[in-house]
């Protein structure tokens, strides 16, 4: 077994998520990964999980850091901060249990777009490219099922964001202030 | 053997994208679909696929449309158009060969984002949900890696419009205005 991703060394290791079972099951109908695997695929997902816990205060992905894993929330809460062009960090989300956070790293490698930080004791399972990997190979269709939710999530904030930007740019050659 | 998706009824259909192997090869480079995909994928993937012909002016996909498919661009260019708040269609995107269009709405079966007009004799290729099923049932390992194309292709999009949007907000605050 490896110890997981590196850039979360800081955090408290809790082991594989097949410990936290009850957890997941009861994250299901509010996480938009989970909601349309079976109990079984969750349970056969979480051996690919890993879980750590946080204190309030402490960063779980830091802006422009490399990483290639994703974080599932379990429990407490995490605020989004990104930096502004004068380089001060403005939260731009406040994030709940069942939401995930970094899956665009995990996939395309880049780095990170968001300073995310723990602002309540939390719960997170992380998931990593090799593990993805690995269910892909192992587990054809519960890795299916699982990148179809990507897409999925991906696709709808494409949608939102896509739509605040156009409505920002309305409201801008309009001369009226938009909120985002 | 169906006749494809019931929108693109106005267009003239081409048959499968097997006799279309050539232009495919040509366009692996320049796609991020297929990018990924070995020439035998790129023909697997090419049987699931099929072709279209628009002259200039014809619609390929129409905003708030329903719509399960997407359309790769073989040759030619389309112009993506958006309604504003006013209801006036405003361009927002030209689109070049190896570009697609429609995928969100293939995935999570909400409406389409905008309109799609070829503006050059075009030719398409679609694949609807179903397809995209069977490949995933029949050939996982293709399927794996056009969902993984596929969150990768939303991931980047995301983050581009994330930025911009923040962008703008930016250049709202600040009274300057700002380039979409």
């Amino acid at each position: 077994m490896d110890d997981g991703p590196k850039p979360l060394a800081h955090l408290e290791p809790l082991g594989d998520a097949t410990q936290f079972s009850p957890q997941l099951h009861a994250l299901i109908p509010r996480c938009a990964l989970l909601e349309h695997l079976s109990p079984s695929e969750v349970r056969l997902l979480a051996h690919f999980m890993k879980v750590y816990r946080a204190d309030a205060g402490v960063e779980l992905l830091r802006e422009d850091d490399a990483g290639d894993f994703m974080l599932m929330l379990i429990e407490g809460q995490v605020e989004v901060r990104k930096r502004d062009r004068a380089g001060e960090p403005r939260a731009i989300a406040l994030i709940e249990p069942g939401r995930t956070l970094g899956e665009m790293s995990m996939i395309d490698g880049a780095p990170r777009f968001a300073t995310c930080v723990a602002v309540a004791p939390t719960l997170v399972a992380a998931l990593d490219r090799e593990n993805l990997a690995r269910i892909i190979v192992e587990q054809p269709m519960l890795g299916a099922k699982i990148l179809m939710e990507l897409v999925l999530m991906l696709s709808q904030s494409l949608r939102r964001t896509s739509e605040r930007l156009l409505g920002a740019y309305e409201d801008w050659t309009a001369g009226t202030p938009g909120a985002l």
